[in-house]
């Protein structure tokens, strides 16, 4: 017998993207920044008050709420902090779904959505993005979700659907269902979702730490709704859910727009030329709104590029799943990362 | 109309103990440890590598895994990171409760198990400890329950269960119930239930380091089972559940253990001292086995006498609730602070 629910039973659990443990690997399978957080980041480590940790931290993290708010022209009432962008999509499925009450997404996507769903136990709806992967804006607002998660930008697919079209899915699904978008990579976009908060009630915006501040490792997250959003979200995290640290690391990296911004901009540079030197190689690559490209292998099976490449000791992102799996995802590294890439493929396609 | 679920909208959320901003307060209302946390600490944090930050941790934490195996006399298999003691017993309630599937606990207890089964949506079993204080054991096991939770030492009593007592209830409970023995007291009593997890396979311990290692800003937790239990549990957790610093700072805590012990010796005997000094001040106080002391008020009320603390900035903790409102529990401070609270004590009971 088991003690386990039936649901958690039957689960096979999140598998997370590869971490090598050896350190002359080039690493470009989690999307993580291949630049140092901020500097403000060590010197908030090396003066970090030690009497901090005795004591409980804000339960709200209130210090970094009102450096986001700052960030994104809001009031520290419309954001939650949350302990990396999963503590936040855990949240929001414990508030809004449950056995009768489903999840609806538009896909391929993240594959966690699905995993915190079963671990709710709420029935899922996937609806599979066109071919353009523009949103099937009709198709979601027919479900009977009570909470809708797109992605945006997309991953793995790096698409990017433009606030306008996102903001006519809200207000179809207005008094149906919440519509959660998750922006963890929204910092890599042109364009972003915040303007909606003040014009649809039933619209969240995620955010993450991890990409666009180099910091995977802290866990750190927010979200951002209307201040009675966030009341109800409260009831629902941990109650004391980012410690101390954490707190005053990601105030002081959100702080330093100047360092975040050219170190987005390095990033977005890399992109276009690796995006560039991918199709010359043969690779089918749409325009990336994001920190990783998806590219499409013509002259071999991406299974067999990937194979290939961890020989050389090279990790990239392979998805084996029906639609996706003749495509790699690929983090945007450094310039010597993007290289030893590039010279790795040539050997493999030639 | 609400975009929660019922459940949610209905709950009142939990109320962490006040945190008073000012600095000169005497705060003994949330079971704080009063001593810096080891000097370790400080030394990891001056010294943590930033490229630790970029990357994401690792997904178990083995670093900790490896200390807390060491020091409880099990393997890394037996240990599950958590983000803090409440993270944990979301966890567990996530893994083992649902409508169907109640939690049982005996009270008075920590008030936050009944908050986690109401976001969970699942019945709560409230079994009342007889007036000695020992283990309702029959009628604890006469429950449906799925997951039994028993707080030993209990707070707000600070009284303690023998393990031959608890591994009687894990015995009767076979079967059809989880006990989770919540020890995040566990560091000033004189015994521990560790060996019981090899004894039934039904038996998860939760331990913090928030309490003994005087880390409650950093949230840091760990439950120990068996690996098959440890395996399913971690399926429940979020995949990233704890940062790269947090791991560092608490293996560095916990591989000190020589500080550890002088700064609970400490405490056992302030909290020896403050127990004598406020049975002198006709105050009824149990013999306490944990970092708090919980005293019968007999000469004015318990509410009374912490409105009179709280003029003097003095914040012990006052539960408004039938059996317990007539105690205050009080957390053993330094030296300094204990004597500051007996001195208004005198003042205000005399």
């Amino acid at each position: 017998m088991s003690y386990f629910r039936d649901n958690i039973d039957k689960l096979a659990g999140y598998t997370p993207g590869f971490q090598p443990d050896c350190g002359d690997v080039v690493k470009l399978n989690t999307n993580e920044n291949p630049y140092l957080p901020s500097p403000n980041v060590t010197k908030t480590l090396q003066n970090f008050d030690l009497h901090k940790l005795q004591r409980y931290p804000s339960p709200i993290g209130q210090d970094f709420r009102k450096a986001a708010a700052k960030l994104n022209g809001l009031e520290p009432e419309n954001i939650l902090c949350t302990n990396g962008g999963d503590d936040a999509l855990t949240i929001c499925i414990r508030s809004f779904c449950d056995k009768d009450r489903p999840l609806a997404f538009p896909s391929p996507t993240y594959t966690l959505y699905e995993v915190l769903a079963k671990i709710q136990n709420c029935p899922v709806i996937e609806v599979a993005y066109p071919a353009d992967l523009s949103l099937p804006t009709e198709e979601l607002a027919a479900t009977n979700a009570k909470l809708t998660i797109v992605c945006n930008p997309n991953a793995p697919t790096s698409s990017f659907i433009s606030p306008e079209k996102i903001g006519e899915l809200a207000t179809k699904l207005k008094g149906k269902s919440i519509l959660l978008i998750d922006e963890a990579y929204a910092d890599f976009a042109e364009d972003n979702c915040v303007r909606l908060i003040s014009e649809h009630e039933n619209v969240i915006i995620l955010r993450s730490m991890s990409k666009g501040y180099s910091l995977a490792g802290l866990r750190f997250g927010y979200l951002m709704s209307n201040p009675e959003m966030i009341d109800g979200l409260m009831k629902v995290k941990d109650s004391y859910n980012v410690d101390s640290i954490a707190i005053a690391v990601a105030a002081a990296a959100v702080s330093d727009q100047e360092y975040f911004k050219s170190n987005v901009e390095k990033i977005k540079a890399e992109r276009a030329s690796l995006s560039n030197q991918l199709r010359e190689l043969g690779f089918i690559v749409p325009q990336s709104n994001t920190n990783f490209v998806f590219a499409q292998s013509v002259k071999q099976s991406a299974k067999s590029v990937f194979d290939k490449l961890v020989e050389k000791n090279i990790f990239v992102r392979y998805f084996p799943r029906p639609g996706i799996d003749d495509k790699l995802r690929i983090t945007v590294g450094t310039q010597e990362e993007n290289s030893k890439l590039i010279e790795a493929l040539k050997e493999i396609v030639s």
